[in-house]
């Protein structure tokens, strides 16, 4: 590094924040600012700059999907999973984002001292599980132990690579007024099943993560359908965060239907009880599709036809009016803005 | 997951540890083990089991290099150098050493609460700038924040891939008895140079980190010499671990000169001093290159033409003798066996 490099003034002023806090890192307004003034400022270039699930990258002659993610749940096993297989699925799921095949997965573990071997196993064979369902092969890895105290049980990198489906051109920038918006199903059951553990909560019915690969489901679509926009997986931050990234990516208005948004019953309760609001609370399973009306029909055909897409339905659309505004039409008829979060909502859901 | 699965035994002996210790991330006998009877176990394929720095895969008309590594290095800043441009240097000659050209970076932080906003930049920046001079882009990121105590400072994962070069064929297990066996230069300094900034050691010239992207270097030899039959950089456990994991992967016997092996004085006095074996020591910018013995020359003189490789020199060969062994010729004569690390001489040294 160049002393020259070193001296550049911090683009984070740190007048406001002289240190990392944990809003940096909730996939809300926080983070895009540390991300679009620190990082991309000094790393951007034509792939990155897309702010996409994972970069399409020339690859001589081809293209390929490459993604990457940190997973850093707490509790690491929760009601309908854990760790290792949200690791795969997550990021099967980016590559799927990206109009991909899935096709290999790095794993890398930071593990702390301490975490129990058997525990360690449970997750190995989870994740051999998923990606044996997602149909994707660990090629590399990777093992870090650290101190007592300076993990928390275990931390899961994947990255992962694909192949781009002919025909196909995804991108956050690509919606046009028109589009119709899809969703595969129920919102909101991953950040709720990781916090009822939390917080010892029991519901009567049990309400358990989504996480889920899609890409079995979605490549059928693929095959399909040419005709798709953006795809996006509503993760941290929720549906809310998802919707107004790609309203301000392509610079168009969203406007969603209150009543047209699949929720569990129990979930709904829990969000009301605990005082959430689910549009921002975190899947693990889901995606919005982003394509022309006219296409919507035979998306969905193919989806209901999958276990993890057979509550698919249109929950809104895009217009140009006020654009990089997300709407909500509430059940009473009224609409309201659903903005970018600022902070982080909860901590450590994925 | 199966419930049947859930309820195999767990591979490692739990009799023996129960839970994960440090000297399991350590790059040594139980590093290994807990990676072969654990993850091999459950995600082995062909390409994983390569075992290789990281997994040279087929994509579709292509071949292409996947590797992941997550750098855990403490203390963030160290004489020459600090953890970014460590954990782009580190994937981009995993790359190299799979016989390919570095193409792109995927880049993850795990923040802890509290990191100085400052110090992130200065990292941010350092990264760029390495990038920059390996000529890898980075496509792809995902930023996560973790409570304070529940990290160290900053831990960074990045996965690469690049391009196989055309007629390489780089595998640990190609090993031939009759190859020799080349290094670019001085061992020990990085594994060192944490330490006396961790001990507050100041030795009188400097001892500094020798982290640097060795892809240019090693491109210009691909270009020229394709008869190269095994790379790998001896980093965490240090020249002799590399030397072991080959060894055992090819099935040959390997020997080593002492007289042979560059050692800065600083380097060797400090080892003296605190008792660390200069073999078992970590390095971040060298390169063992095994190839026949004719071809040595060439390679050896276009390594010498860069910074990098100004020290080349041939520190051993390959035999057919005690297969799966690597004895090293004391500077007095006589022969020792150089022994794989069992557990873990200097934990989170990158």
């Amino acid at each position: 590094m160049e002393e020259s490099d070193i001296n550049l003034v911090c683009p984070v002023p740190i007048s406001e924040y002289d240190c990392v806090v944990i809003a940096h890192g909730g996939g809300g307004r926080m983070s895009e600012q540390l991300i679009s003034k620190m990082f991309f400022s000094q790393f951007g270039n034509e792939y990155l700059n897309k702010a996409h699930d994972g970069a399409i990258i020339p690859f001589p002659g081809k293209k390929l999907a490459f993604t990457t993610d940190s997973y850093v749940v707490s509790p690491v096993f929760f009601p309908g999973g854990n760790i290792g297989e949200l690791a795969v699925n997550g990021t099967v799921n980016d590559l799927v984002c990206c109009g991909a095949r899935p096709l290999y997965i790095s794993l890398a573990f930071i593990i702390e001292e301490g975490f129990l071997m058997n525990d360690l196993w449970k997750i190995v064979l989870s994740i051999s599980g998923a990606a044996k369902k997602a149909h994707v092969r660990i090629v590399t890895g990777d093992t870090k132990v650290v101190e007592k105290g300076k993990g928390d049980k275990i931390y899961i990198n994947t990255s992962g690579v694909g192949e781009i489906f002919p025909g196909l051109m995804i991108s956050p920038d690509r919606c046009r007024p028109g589009d119709i918006i899809i969703l595969n199903g129920t919102i909101a059951d991953h950040g709720i099943s990781i916090l009822s553990k939390r917080q010892n909560l029991s519901f009567e019915s049990g309400i358990i993560s989504d996480t889920a690969s899609l890409s079995e489901m979605m490549g059928e679509v693929f095959e399909n359908c040419k005709g798709i926009h953006v795809l996006r997986d509503p993760t941290r931050g929720g549906l809310a965060s998802s919707l107004n990234e790609i309203a301000t990516s392509s610079g168009v208005g969203i406007t969603i239907y209150e009543d047209a948004i699949p929720m569990n019953e129990d979930v709904k309760g829990a969000c009301e009880l605990m005082g959430f609001d689910p549009l921002y609370v975190a899947n693990e399973g889901k995606i919005l599709i982003f394509a022309p009306e006219k296409e919507a029909g035979r998306i969905i055909d193919i989806m209901k036809r999958h276990r993890e897409g057979k509550d698919s339905v249109i929950i809104g659309k895009v217009t140009d009016e006020d654009n990089g505004i997300v709407k909500l039409k509430t059940l009473v008829g009224s609409t309201r803005i659903v903005d970018m979060i600022s902070g982080e909502q909860l901590p450590r859901i994925c």
